[in-house]
């Protein structure tokens, strides 16, 4: 895994960009770590949810570079005892507290190895309440500029992993919700046979688009999103608002009777 | 028209900063063209709003150094039949869906070069969802790494435009409302002849100031915007919100009565 | 003071990310400053809030790099007569309206350099309404890209300041309100002897956390925060919300009865 320089490192968190924290961290990485390009994948996780901080993560980090190394930080327990880690995963690096949110990531790569980290890679003094700050973002400067992995700190067996985001017995679940109002579900395309929908908020949802702008106004349908997922949807609306919907919600399989659906 | 390396590329969306969505393109820049400088112009504009999106980067584009490549994406069409364009105008490139949303930089120069991008320059596999990340992203990348526009693919005519944001009888309409409750109106210094004033919102706004804080508090007064048309603000407050309007509203054109406005 | 190139330059707003603003100001720098490399410390300020912009920029300056350029523009003054003014402080430079929003900075450093900017840094044509643009992102891309300081304008006695924010016969103030809800106040650990707490909204609070982790959940706490002040916070909670708690409101030191507190 080499890395060509300047590096590239990405920041994801649930600080908001209402306050200075996501600006003091960024200044951190450029102290340590000149030249090195930074990008926000989002600073708006809702406040320590720890599994929409993994679905973002997971959703963007193929779209970097080999090298990159990429700061996950929603960490309701910083100051408390749970570790600090660094993965090596599918020739990209992650910082994140060991508390799951790096697990979509470490379920989709095949193999990855995890380290804990040593505090005498963040800066010499290093806050109870801020570790994105004094630790995570030191550590990952460091990475970019060059700092090995292997020399981060001690290998640890397994980290922390949220239950699977997967379709069992025909039930799944609400990944995320987006901007737009658009449902991903932990359902893939092939979870679903011919003539199949999906029941949600009490309704079944059946139609398919190839497009937003395929279907008709008004009517949710269900749409392979750019995540793999299937997504429900509703054209230049918000489906999420029309079936009440939120993350977490429970999404089951329907067979549809002969006429529903397309 | 030449570039000088390291290019310049920027952002203008609907798709918000909450989502991934964003950060996703990000990486593909920094995948295809390391070391390009990427800035966000903006991602709220309104979802689906085409008129508003026109505005934003047609306000920001000049500030911008020559050969910067913009990519500009708010794209209810994402999917269907809508071309993919990009533009060559005032020495500056841009990239969107042909959906009217470069109208107002078009607008704004003289000539300009439009082609259809051919997808061979998005990622190998395009979603039917997101061509911000598979399509407009790449294109955008390639033509900052040195990709030359006539290789973007084949020339077009006539791009689709939104009617033009003009004075026409003594009537315009609001362009945008912007934070601080600033009403930027369509009309140009030049279009308000002495003693005229504008009607918004069923009142007659006739003073002006040529500072914010020139202004008495609490009226409603005109202003020489920063973007060249004139603005109806608020000394500390929101003139939109106290007048109740919003972009999109009618502006005409009032002669006032002796002793009112200034 | 010497700069290594390329360098790197903040922005600290009240302008929110809704608008083009800041995109218009980055382009600015992009323009005057090749490949400086341009950090966002917060554009959330409240419309108008100096204070709250002083907090900001107060907080984050430290975390960048000897050299940095910071441009802080929360200005209800723009064009009038207040002047444009850049300062060297503690090895960074900073340009800003003289209205106090760089007091908090200046308290912190043991001596400073003022100067007057000269507008012939700025654009050519210097707009009423945007300063921003025209005349502080341009005198600070400059500033990053090789002007020496000495050459902004001639020297300036002392600038606008706010009244410090301090703690004075054991009355303080909320300094701010972050995201999560904690409420950061103008109290340092030292300024509470064995056995006191604080008062804020008519309740005493006078229990100590070392981490959020570490309290239980639904009791307010006080906790030495990242920026070195105390702070009054909730575990996975908001205790502005609990406490019906703004920034600005009053924070009085509370001898606390035997078995109160911790």
């Amino acid at each position: 895994m080499s890395q060509v320089l300047p590096g590239v490192l990405t920041l994801t968190t649930d600080f908001g960009c209402r306050d200075h924290y996501v600006g003091a961290m960024k200044g951190v990485v450029a102290s340590l770590a000149p030249g090195v390009q930074v990008f926000d994948i989002t600073h708006d996780v809702p406040s320590f949810d720890i599994a929409e901080g993994a679905f973002a993560i997971a959703q963007a980090w193929r779209s970097y570079p080999d090298g990159t190394v990429h700061v996950v930080v929603v960490d309701p327990g910083v100051g408390s005892s749970r570790a600090p880690i660094a993965a090596a995963a599918g020739q990209h690096f992650f910082v994140a507290p060991d508390n799951g949110v790096l697990s979509q990531v470490l379920e989709s790569v095949g193999t990855s190895s995890i380290r804990r980290v040593e505090t005498r890679h963040g800066l010499r003094a290093i806050s109870r309440t801020f570790h994105g700050r004094d630790l995570f973002a030191p550590v990952a400067a460091r990475l970019a500029a060059g700092l090995k992995f292997e020399d981060v700190g001690p290998s640890m067996a397994e980290p922390v992993r949220l239950p699977p985001v997967a379709v069992a017995a025909g039930i799944g679940a609400v990944l995320h919700v987006d901007r737009f109002g658009n449902i991903v579900t932990s359902f893939r395309p092939e979870d679903l046979t011919d003539g199949a929908g999906l029941t949600i908020g009490g309704r079944v949802v059946g139609s398919r688009a190839d497009s937003y702008a395929d279907a008709p106004e008004g009517e949710p349908f269900l749409i392979l999103g750019s995540s793999g997922f299937l997504e429900i949807s509703l054209n230049r609306g918000s489906a999420a608002a029309s079936l009440r919907v939120q993350a977490g919600a429970h999404v089951a399989l329907a067979r549809l009777r002969s006429g529903e659906g397309v």
